[in-house]
């Protein structure tokens, strides 16, 4: 099949770089035109539960960050990916953004939701059990997608449900769609990372303002950072903990053999960084906790000229809205691709790759 | 027109059987497989208000049955049969489990849901009256499912309600969907039922841990047993209530000339029922009350062989999981089933009955 | 294009008159029949966010009602005017009705709703801020539906929001679309509304209960009003307040060349007026307040034989539901006709007023 152009829809907003913001938006397009996307990488996804950035190839990632930038430039309501599918958004710890933006990528897929904003509250039956909720959710629907304040809520849920699952945040375990929309953002900032490294490229200075032991968005974006490890020259965890890592993140982080190292300086290291993960909160037991004074970041901070900051919102006092009309600010396309990345994986675990336009370039 | 084989969909989850589980799960497709859907007995349903199990006749229950099996078992949403219907689910008492369960046989038929899952604590109005709601509800939907802790909210809200209304729990009054729900599972689990009896086949002992005339669904699952009584024996109550019933339903049970007894030992009585019927939770006055601790099942309490337990769920320690993967399970058939027979429900009260795709065996 | 006659539809609840109800509802189709809808004024609407009454010309207002009219007598879902536009109900402030109203409109029109009933309690991000708000739903949807109760909530969402807004009320601002609601009632009730007045015709005497600086329903009942004046002989503000209005609607008045005076004297006016207006609420600061009791309507009031009685509900103590079955209750209309009337604004706003019925007089 040969490659023909996109159209692009003038008349919804979504699908035109919003005017006057070139550098806070990257563009999509690039990362698809005269790059089919691979569907052999995507059928595995098909009826998997997703519950970890552990799960993600290399490749997975790649394919599903190109299919999301086709999904941002292409309306895709008109051909109903996922019609006849009812998806199931049970926030047992409650989270608008994160749970809008998962209704979102249903309702523009044409799918359909049933949901539960404040799971936790509602119902007489507060002390039912979660693997009896799974079990309910079989008959309601195709797809739950379930964020819980329990790290073991997932594998609570999977004793009776059967049908996927995806985690949308479980106490201190992961956030792995969180971790797809910051590498899909990385990837429309610089498409090189959707390659093989060109030798004699210089690689990237990965910085993480935070914990990824205790902070799941965080722990899910190392994780994936170190599928895309060939690109990075030093991951640079800057944290107010000594050990920032548990015990399996030490492992992961081992067995990659990725250079890194931890720091409580932000001063010394701050402006040799290329990309900059930041996160307003970590869970400390059963308490939250916010970021240290000190790793605050401005328009007055050190920053690499070039280099992006990462923030999966919402953002307190650590990230000055004095950024947000810099080239530094990748948060809000990291915002803003969130739905596309989720349509995307939606589309694969729901086995609806086959339903694209014609005119997106696929091969087999 | 003769009868045509039913086509099964691969690709929904829920068309096919759970895998493993056929005991839990009994096969619906006898119910209507040279059984054809007798519509004459759904038509008077067209626009009616559904508040009680009484209002059902025997024929009515086994027509909206088979109507389930059907929908179980064929993918409905292609022939839209809801198309342009829009549902409110107006819960002033909150409940997930059935909410969601009524929002989910909406969407599989393709209506639009208006969902307002904590009616009482919302908006600026909490004093409104529910008349001035069920004027409201008139101009933005075609039908309101209300559920409320007081017994005459259906009453009230009819005062100017003029789309039907269909009851998800009132008060200590009743839950007829509930009902419909528990005899779809044991018309699954004995298709005879579904039939008038065969003289010298043994008949049914029904078994009731709980108080029906303090607990809604306890009381509605009896007064559909009362048009099954031709196939049932007798109706054993095990309550710690020395009346467990109000003046209405010992006039139901009087007039109906079934044979029944009430008692407080559990012990001498368990081993001889067939169906067990169990709630965690009664109302009392303003306040709930679970189940006496004598009253609890697990895999050692005698059940005869064969026995099923229903439970309309959430449960408590009243129904241990150990008995789960056992054949006594049918409480997790009747959770399944709610999904299908609202929405046979729903597409009789919506006057859609001829929507059905053509391959559906039916009778006028 | 020849004017053709309109379809009925007998099958939806709400394409006919309520049974028994004519003078409280009165007939929508002598709005538009023999009135082609003159497409010219609504097209400037187009993308444009709705925060004011005073956005609205009086041609605009008359050929909203207009269509609203046709919505309000033909079944619209087939067309799928909204088909593929996501709309957002951020409720900062709860309010089911106004709420509801709003999704059942964006729902007849074939829209899909992504619903965020309580926004103020939801997310751990409390501290969010508007403009980061507004940058997330950036990627949601297509409109955003925004209650607040800070008066500046619009503005400040503004901020970062690149699609269009619709103001459901911000604090002791405004609330446009119910003001809309109000005119829209009233033009059914008095068709010469809609046009110039006939010289001799009496004119209208206008009465408001209540304090338009501090009741954004009332103010932009008033707003509205004074794009009326020629219809108007005066407008009289019964209220306990010296001064009801604030600086700006105190220039509106003037500017206008309105004939209005102020009173704290119920007795006195009441038989005089044509049209009374009264809310149940104000806001004083950061507290509620509910009108005097000298302020109550009920059956024994002074009406004015043919007066009509708007009132945006909920109710409280003052307005008597003796009053609902007499012909002085035109509050029940205006309630059915927000719904419609939103859904005109919806279509306008959205940019899909082409896709009416071809049945539907139209000329540009």
């Amino acid at each position: 099949m040969p490659h023909q152009p996109l159209p692009t829809n003038n008349q919804a907003g979504i699908l035109e770089p919003p005017p006057g913001s070139d550098s806070l938006y990257p563009e999509p397009r690039r990362l698809f035109e005269n790059h089919p996307i691979h569907l052999r990488e995507l059928r595995p996804l098909n009826g998997q539960s997703i519950l970890s950035a552990r799960q993600f190839s290399l490749a997975q990632v790649v394919e599903l960050c190109k299919l999301a930038a086709v999904l941002e430039k292409v309306e895709i309501t008109p051909y109903h990916p996922l019609a006849g599918k009812i998806v199931v958004t049970a926030f047992f710890e409650a989270s608008t953004r994160t749970r809008t933006s998962f209704e979102s990528a249903v309702l523009r897929l044409d799918g359909k939701i049933i949901s539960i904003p404040e799971a936790r509250i509602t119902g007489a039956a507060k002390g039912e059990s979660l693997a009896d909720i799974g079990e309910m959710f079989n008959a309601y629907c195709d797809l739950v997608i379930l964020r819980h304040t329990e790290t073991d809520a997932p594998e609570q849920i999977l004793g009776r449900l059967r049908v996927p699952l995806i985690n949308a945040g479980n106490g201190t375990g992961e956030h792995p769609t969180q971790a797809l929309a910051d590498w899909y953002a990385l990837l429309k900032w610089n498409n090189a990372l959707a390659a093989p490294p060109v030798p004699g490229t210089p690689k990237l200075q990965l910085g993480i303002l935070g914990t990824p032991g205790s902070m799941r968005a965080v722990k899910s974006f190392l994780l994936l950072a170190l599928r895309f490890k060939d690109h990075i020259s030093r991951v640079t965890v800057i944290s107010e903990m000594a050990d920032p890592f548990g015990q399996d993140l030490s492992e992961d982080l081992a067995g990659a053999g990725i250079d890194y190292a931890v720091t409580n300086d932000i001063q010394h290291h701050l402006d040799q960084l290329d990309v900059i993960y930041m996160n307003s909160i970590a869970f400390l037991g059963d308490s939250y906790k916010t970021l240290d004074a000190r790793f605050k970041l401005n328009r007055s901070s050190p920053l690499k000229p070039g280099a992006v900051i990462l923030h999966p919102l919402a953002r307190k006092e650590e990230l000055s809205t004095d950024l947000d009309d810099t080239p530094h600010n990748l948060y809000f396309s990291q915002a803003h691709g969130a739905v596309f990345i989720r349509q995307a994986l939606l589309t694969a675990v729901l086995g609806r790759i086959d339903r694209l336009p014609n005119q997106v370039h696929t091969v087999d």
